[in-house]
């Protein structure tokens, strides 16, 4: 079965999923659109509708309802997510919904109860490093207990430069909350207090606080370290590495190639975040397409996570006004995602 | 469009590929399939049919003058290629060809023949190593001209282990044979000259000749060798080191995961060809669909490059037999073929 | 001229120095020792005393006292240090001294008093990471200007294994005080105030808060972050990365060989601080002793260094017992030990 | 004892063992210089006699028969090697003779002679890398029997530049020669033939054959392959891996400092053969003094070693000129250099 997918949202990354359906994944296609920019979606149904045609709805709503329809990508605003996934789980339609999965703890709790309403997980939240190989292969080693129980992460998330619109918040909610998700998917449980220091500033950055070390807890104890620098200049550079009993695991400085040239020998460290998750996302919405064909519940990312994710964010941004250390208060989890 | 494939030969590779164009590559789908063995084709059709019924044919002839069949992929026992892929060309279908594309020299000039005849190039052979990222990056290295000009390349190819069957004709035409096709690509000229040199031998192979250093020259006088150990027994290891006049370039060691433990850091070395070139084939495949779906001429090996590596490998062969240098005596390069 | 040296205490690390004195370093010879055990003490005279007779002395007052010895070596236990240090700067004889030099502030504190009223620098303090090549390239990177302003620092202190008399309290002012040292060095700038934070314990250290995280904040805003394991069975593992503007500098893991077997290829960890340090030691004391014969003062870590380092370490061990940030109070610092 | 040492050249070389040996190795002083620049062997006499006098002598036979003379350090011109070594042993003494022991295997075989008749051995060649420590490591995992037998050994030695004067035949006697010794040395065994391969010229060499492929056989059937480049801007950098049947070891990129900066990270390569093999001839020299001072023979590369490497390299030579294999004529090993 080919799925038909409706798309809200054909911004950025709305028309890079779009693409993304059209001409890598296989076992789907694009049979709908919508963009509050009507003109947008046009266009992108016309580059992308040549196999098939694409029908360019009002809003997203009607592309929710469209028989058509199969299941729904929300690439949209995020303060429209919440709308477009409660719709999804109304018309009982698989959805995936870029992060965040809304822009309130609130609104996050409305989908969680919604979709344990429904019975059933419909949901899936882009937080793309779940199906990046390094990472896959860093939980892999941490699940085999082959270096016993895990102590420590070490975390790094650096940014070449950010641009003008990014606050110190943003070093929050955009940055370390990828931190955040991939650190309580590896340890397989959930982040209980927060603290975040501010280290000397970047001249790069101008009056922005960068970097920032932003520290987690963990229901057993583990002790997180995250730097958040945004502005270091030489690359997009994502690094890990988790500490445990009889060793450490970390993410590979995996360059394709090594020069030999002008004194020293050198890897390639990634220019941006499309050339180091690229593949992330492809694989991503793959395995989203598969379960949805074969009719399964979504095996990524959940409205839990998408809901915990903006409750330590939330933490964080408190521990880094205040200076002290926030503690995360987190609903009851519903059965329905047990893990 | 999407491109409806017919697949010749459905054994472990063909299968592999029918799996990859209906699950992994966007764009096509499997319109036909025939095997010597029917219940096998009859097997996989039933398999991967399930969007769209897959004709089971009687023979190769059938599945490529099949009207649902735009382009034919070849995947039968070698000495059946040229059979299939002349039929291709003379329905005018392009036709993508496994290693080798044939399994004399003889057979690939009557290719090459029928196809400049045809005045357009249909034939796309598997040497899949030419969309690794790893040898892309390298290329793109070397092209870039920024360690100047290419004067030693040092390649391993090692495997764990071989079957009892593989012999030391294999080293060469099944092993090296992908050296031969990637060098060429690499230097973007023809091997002129090869020696062969059979060190100490390798007790893990018994009576083989293992490990075997293949000297190859090239037409600007590059000296190349090949290191070939198939009973290595720690991992799939593919290496090259391209040494140029300012320094050199190298396929990097990437692990996506470093363990520190036991006394050591370590990076994980692939099990085998799978692990280390899974993702080549799928490239490979996405990018041929491509050219198809587009009606381009195939960007990928050409008949050429399958007979530049038959000629190649046979002289290896040779030198191998005899002791001493073997020259390699190419056909002039048809305009068809012009780089 | 050959520097004669007086040395008191010749247990494990005392006797280690007299053969370095003897047998690895050029330009001196030991011409006295004492000993608690004047038993050993003889004994170690006897062993290295083939070349020229080492006069075997009963206190360490004799040893710094006797006309033969041009300079001291103290390597007694720790809460002496502070007497013989004293006698060697009333003597006016240069000394070098394991660290700690001295076992309380305040102790340190009358060192610098006597040594700055003696009008020039006579004392060195055992921290030899300053000697050790890697740290050595490392701050020169920082020196260069070459990554920018230094504005985190990560550190790793990493033991295999610890003895059963190791505290907690030890893993402050036995193991992180030399990342201590080592960082105000790199830096240069003090420490101004410390949190330690304390996360899931490792099994391998039963009751011991082991790992340990300890942050240190200094005068221009530097965060470092020390993750101090001493039970993590696979090494001893010294990490340190300098995080600055526009780059990082990190400690090489400068294996002499790399392994490729059984599924990976694995560099080599040093397996206890004498594999990793050896050699820093002997440079250490080659450095000293020439300083010494030129009648220099001596280059190395200075009385100011060793009393900041226990002024920091007990800031430390106060931010350990109480669970929050102790603020790091210094002396002002003498005219003498400007930088 | 303190090891009194005559130094016969106090060229280059010369000067600078005469420096290691009075200020960086414990055991010894120099006692006599000469040189056929008579100014030249007064003023490092006049540098390094500081602390005991050095008489400067007229020739060198005069150095070796200086009473106050234990051992003879020979730095002169090469044509002049033989005739110095041959005085050592004829007065009995010790004496360590930099690379070559003589220019010809003739002379090379006359001292082998001289030594045999004198019934013990007394010389030293100075072929520095076997005190390298990773070449060390290397050679002890080779003989730990870890990876199985050796098969195949990959060399690369390169430089940056060479003088004006430096020839063809320089890259095999003065280049190549350091991989024929510790080649012989980590394998344990002799080379019996080689090939020398001439590859596309680097354009900063001019007329110069350079890079060269000079390929060796040994007696077991390892085959070496060594890669010679002396134009390669980059760096010296010096690899060698040993392939043997369970896997290979290879001396690693020990770079001590890794630098994130620019889009890659990067590990320093050394500038000269100064920093890379500097702290090997430091050793070299400390290794051999502690032999002398305990009477023992030397446990350096000996007279058959440095006669080994002449009738190799001589081999290597005629390889070159003909194009051709040439095979290695040893005479046969005196039971004194049985190993």
């Amino acid at each position: 079965m080919t799925v038909r997918i409706g798309v809200v949202g054909t911004g950025m990354i709305g028309r890079d999923h779009v693409r993304r359906l059209t001409r890598v994944v296989a076992g789907s296609r694009i049979s709908a659109v919508t963009d509050v920019d009507a003109d947008a979606a046009a266009a992108v149904a016309a580059e992308f509708g040549t196999a098939a045609a694409i029908t360019v709805h009002a809003s997203g709503r009607d592309v929710v309802a469209d028989p058509e329809v199969d299941a729904v990508l929300v690439t949209s605003w995020g303060p429209t997510h919440e709308e477009y996934v409660l719709a999804s789980i109304a018309a009982g339609k698989p959805v995936f919904c870029e992060k965040p999965l809304a822009t309130t703890q609130e609104a996050c709790l409305r989908i969680l109860e919604a979709e344990v309403a429904a019975g059933r997980r419909l949901v899936q939240v882009g937080y793309m490093r779940r199906y990046d190989a390094a990472y896959r292969a860093l939980k892999e080693v941490v699940d085999s207990g082959s270096i016993g129980a895990p102590l420590v992460v070490h975390c790094a998330h650096r940014n070449p430069s950010v641009p003008d619109w990014y606050t110190r918040e943003n070093a929050i909610n955009d940055t370390a909350v990828h931190e955040i998700d991939v650190v309580r998917w590896l340890l397989g449980e959930e982040i209980v207090a927060t603290t975040v220091l501010a280290p000397r500033r970047n001249r790069h950055g101008g009056e922005l606080q960068d970097p920032l070390i932003v520290l987690f807890e963990t229901e057993s104890g583990v002790v997180v370290d995250v730097e958040v620098s945004v502005n270091i200049r030489y690359g997009y550079d994502i690094r890990a590495e988790v500490v445990a009993e009889d060793g450490t695991a970390a993410l590979g400085d995996a360059s394709p190639v090594v020069l030999r040239r002008d004194g020293g020998y050198t890897g390639h460290v990634p220019a941006d975040w499309r050339e180091r998750f690229l593949r992330a996302y492809d694989v991503e919405l793959q395995e989203w397409v598969d379960t949805v064909a074969a009719g399964a519940e979504p095996a990524g990312p959940s409205s839990w996570d998408g809901y915990a994710a903006a409750v330590v964010s939330d933490a964080a941004l408190e521990a880094m006004r205040t200076g002290v250390r926030a503690t995360v208060k987190l609903a009851d989890r519903p059965q329905l995602y047990a893990s």
